[in-house]
C-alpha cells in the first residue's frame, strides 16, 4: 500500500478489518517493524482523535513520529501552479511536500475543503499534489472529500459489535442537524466504504437525508436512499449519525422539514441499533444526550478503534517499504 | 495512586519527597517501568516548565508522551451538562476526556480558572469531570484551585536545602505585587501542602498577605496568618514569593498599603532565607532582580526539581497500573 | 563544540562537511551516542525544515526531543536587563533559558530579528543571553544575523555535487526580488561560510546584489562584490538565490533597477550551474518555476541535507558531553 486515500486503495477489505482487530488484541505484535522509520503527520486543520490515535498506532509499531501543525506552526501553502507568488502564500506545495518527504518514511496529511468551490474541493488537487511531490507513502488524515481512517474504523467497529453470521447488519447513515456548514468528507467516505462492504456481503446499507442533501453519486452506488429518517432506521442494527452541508447547493445549509435528531424514542424504531458518530458531536443538536450516555452508543469505543485502523494501514505501508 | 489533584492524594508525604530525591540521584533507575505506556499531556492553557519537566520525567521512566494543546491545536470544550450545543463549543468534556482515555495510560490536564465565578472555579467541575470520564489515572498539571506538582516540587526543594535536623525550617508564603489578576492555585496549593507538612513536623508555616487577600480557609488550616510582611519574614528560612488575586472579592486586584516586594534589604530581616518562586516571575515587580540574581535565590533549582516531582508521581501511578 | 552560532565555532570546516556526508551514508552509525540525552528545540518564530530536520537528526543519534514553540504555546520573553516587568513580557530570558537548561542536555534556539533597530539585532543580545543563562550547549536554529545550519548544509551540498578536483567551483550568492522585508541572516551566514571556505581553497565566491543591498562587511571578507547579475553569474558552477532587505537602510526594501530574477535563459550564462535556495521560495517572484522544476535545481536535495548538517553538529556536541 503506497497511499491510503480512498477505499479503492484497499485490495481486501475484510482482511484489513481482521488485521486491525488482531492488532487490537496484540498491540505490540509488530513493534520492531517500524524501527528507524519516521512518520510525519502534517495538519493543515485541527485534529484531536486523528492525531493522537495515529501517533499511538505508530508508537505501537516502533516508529518515530514528528507532528507538523502547518496552520499554527507553519505558514500558508500555495497549491496553484503558474502563479506568481507575490501574495500571502509563503511556500508552494511542490517544495513543502518534497521537503517533508526527505525527512519522513511515511507522511500523513489532513486538509479540509474550503466549501466554496465544489470543483476545486472535489478535484482533491492539494492532496494529489502532496502525494505526487512527496515521493513517500501518504496516509490521508482526512481530505476535502474523504476520511478513510474514520471509515475503516467504522467498519472495524461494526464487525466487532456484530457477531451474528446468519445475515449482514443493516447499517443506516442518518443525516443530523448542525449550525455550521460541515464538509461531506466523513459521510462520503462512510458511504463509499459501506457500499464496498455491501458489495462484498458484509452489510446492508441505507442513507437517510433531507431533500437537498444528497451526496455525490460516486460515493453512494448501491445504497438505499431514503428521505424519511423514521422509515430508514426501521430494523436498523447500526445508525451512523452525521451532519453534512449540501453537495448540490455546495457548502450551504438549508432549512429542513421535520425533526432529524435521534433520541431514545426514535431509537426504539430500530432493531436495538448501536449508535455511532465520528466525533466531535454537538450534544442535543446532532444527537440526544440520552442516547450518547445510554447503553447503545458506541462513540467512545469507535474513537478507540481509530488506533487499530491507523495501525493496520501503517503496518501495510511499512511491510511494503521493507520489501523494497 | 489513581489521581494526583491535591495533597489528599498522597498517603505518605515524607516518603514521596524521599523517593523524588532518590530519582534525582538516579534518574534512569526505573527506565523500563513505563515501557509501552503512553502519557497524554492535555493543555487548555499555556505551559513551559510543567510541560517540559513532566515530559522529561516520563522519558526517564521509558514512557511515550503525546502532547495536546487543546487551546491552540484543538477546539473549545463544553463543560456544562444539559446544554444544547448550538454555540461556540465544539465538543463536550464527556467525549473529549473519554476519547483521550482510550489513547493514553495516564493523562495530565492543565486548566486555569476563569476568575469570574468563584463557585464555578472552586467546584473544579471541569477537572472532576475529566477524571470521571477519562477512566485512567489523571495527574494535575495545574487546575483552577491547585498546582500540586509545583507544591510537591517546593517541598522537595525545601528538604534538599534544609539539612538541619534540630528544628524544622520556618517557611513563609509572601504575597507579592503584580499588574494582572492571577489565580490562587499556586498559593492555595503551597499552603495546603505546607499545612500538611507542618502537621507532620516537617516545617513551620506562615502566610503574609495584605488585607483583602486571604486565601480560602480550607487551604490554610494551622498556618500563621500575618498582614505585615516584615514581621512575617523575621527568622524565616525559606520565603516563597507569589502574587495572587483576591479570593474574597473574587479575582479582583486591590491597591495595597506599603511595599510588598522583597529586595535585599528586606531579606536581611530573615534567617538567611532562601527565596523561592514558581516562575514565571516579573522582575522588579514581584521580586527584586538583585535577589533573583543573588546567592539566596533557589528559583532555578526549584524549577529543575519539577522533573523529580513529576517522576515520583508518575512512578507511583505506573506501579499501580502494573499491579492490576 | 559547546555552541554552534557562527562559522567561527567550527575548527575544521572540511572535516565537519566530510563527517556530515559520512552520516548521510550511514544515518544510524551513532544511534547510541545520544541515548538518555534530551534535545530541546525552542522556537520564537515558525519553522518547517529546521524543526523537522533537526528532530530527525536527533532521532538518528538516539536522543529524545522536546519542542517548545514559545511564540504559540508560551508567552512573551523579556530580553532587556534592568527593566521593571510591568508590561507585556511575562518571563525574563534569564529565567526561561536557565530553566530550559535544567531540562535539556542540548538546546536549539530560533529567533528572528525585528528589523527595526540594526544595532539591537546585530548585537545578537537575545541569543547571547540565552547561551549564557542556559548553561548547556546551544545550537542556532537561526538567529538575528546568521543561520549556520543552513550554511553548513549548503557547503555539504556543494561538496556533494562538485566532484571535480582540478579547481574549486565558482559559487555566486545572487540577490533576488521579494515583496517583504526579509532578514539578512541567511545571506550573511552563507557569505561568512563561503568566505571561510574560499580561504581554505574549497570555493571561489562572488556576491551579486543591487546597489543599496550590500551586506555587513564582517561577513563578506574576500568575496567578489558585483552589482550586475549577468556579469556575476558568468561561469558560475553554483548559484545561490536569496532575497534580503537592506542592511544600510536597515530592514527597508528599495526599488531596484533591472531584472534580478533568475530564469532559464539567464542560467544559460553560467557554467551549467546548479541552483540553490534555502526555501521557502516564492515561485516566479524570487526564482522562475522553470528553473525550480528543471534538472539544475538542487533545492530539495539541499533541504534534505539539513538532516546531516544538524546531525554532524549534534554529534560533536554529544561527544564533548561524553568527555566530561
Amino acid at each position: 500500500m503506497t497511499q491510503f486515500f480512498s477505499v479503492a486503495d484497499v485490495d481486501n477489505l475484510s482482511q484489513l478489518v481482521d488485521e486491525a482487530l488482531q492488532l487490537k488484541s496484540n498491540p505490540f505484535a509488530a513493534e520492531n517493524l517500524g524501527k528507524r522509520k519516521t512518520l510525519g503527520l502534517v495538519f493543515l486543520n485541527p485534529s484531536l482523535r486523528t492525531r493522537l490515535s495515529t501517533q499511538k498506532a505508530a508508537i505501537h509499531l516502533g516508529m518515530d513520529v514528528m507532528v507538523m501543525n502547518m496552520d499554527k506552526e507553519g505558514w500558508a501553502l500555495e497549491t496553484k501552479d503558474g502563479v506568481v507568488m507575490d501574495g500571502n502564500t509563503v511556500e508552494h506545495i511542490r517544495e513543502a511536500a518534497a521537503v517533508m518527504g526527505q525527512y519522513c518514511d511515511i507522511l500523513g496529511l489532513r486538509s479540509f475543503p474550503k466549501l466554496q468551490d465544489r470543483e476545486e474541493d472535489y478535484s482533491e488537487g492539494l492532496f494529489r499534489k502532496f502525494i505526487d511531490y512527496c515521493k513517500v507513502p501518504v496516509i490521508s488524515l482526512e481530505s476535502a472529500t474523504r476520511h478513510p481512517l474514520q471509515s475503516l474504523t467504522d467498519l472495524i467497529t461494526i464487525r466487532e459489535y456484530w457477531q451474528e453470521t446468519i445475515r449482514p447488519p443493516k447499517v443506516v447513515l442518518a443525516w443530523a442537524p448542525h449550525i455550521k456548514a460541515l464538509p461531506q468528507a466523513v459521510p462520503n467516505s462512510f458511504a463509499e466504504w459501506m457500499c464496498r462492504a455491501q458489495a462484498e456481503g458484509m452489510v446492508n446499507f441505507t442513507i437517510a437525508h433531507p431533500k437537498g442533501y444528497a451526496l455525490a453519486e460516486e460515493f453512494t452506488d448501491g445504497a438505499d436512499l431514503i428521505h424519511s429518517l423514521d422509515e430508514a432506521i426501521k430494523g436498523a442494527d447500526f445508525v451512523y449519525v452525521k451532519n453534512w452541508s449540501s453537495y448540490e447547493d455546495y457548502g450551504k445549509i438549508h432549512p429542513v422539514e421535520g425533526k432529524w435528531m435521534i433520541d431514545s424514542s426514535r431509537l426504539a424504531l430500530t432493531n436495538g441499533a448501536k449508535v455511532m458518530h465520528c466525533l466531535p458531536v454537538r450534544r442535543d443538536l446532532e444527537l440526544a444526550s440520552e442516547v450518547l450516555d445510554g447503553p447503545d452508543a458506541l462513540v467512545i469505543q469507535e474513537a478507540g478503534n481509530r488506533v487499530w485502523a491507523a495501525q493496520a494501514v501503517l503496518k501495510r505501508m511499512l511491510e511494503q517499504l521493507q520489501e523494497k
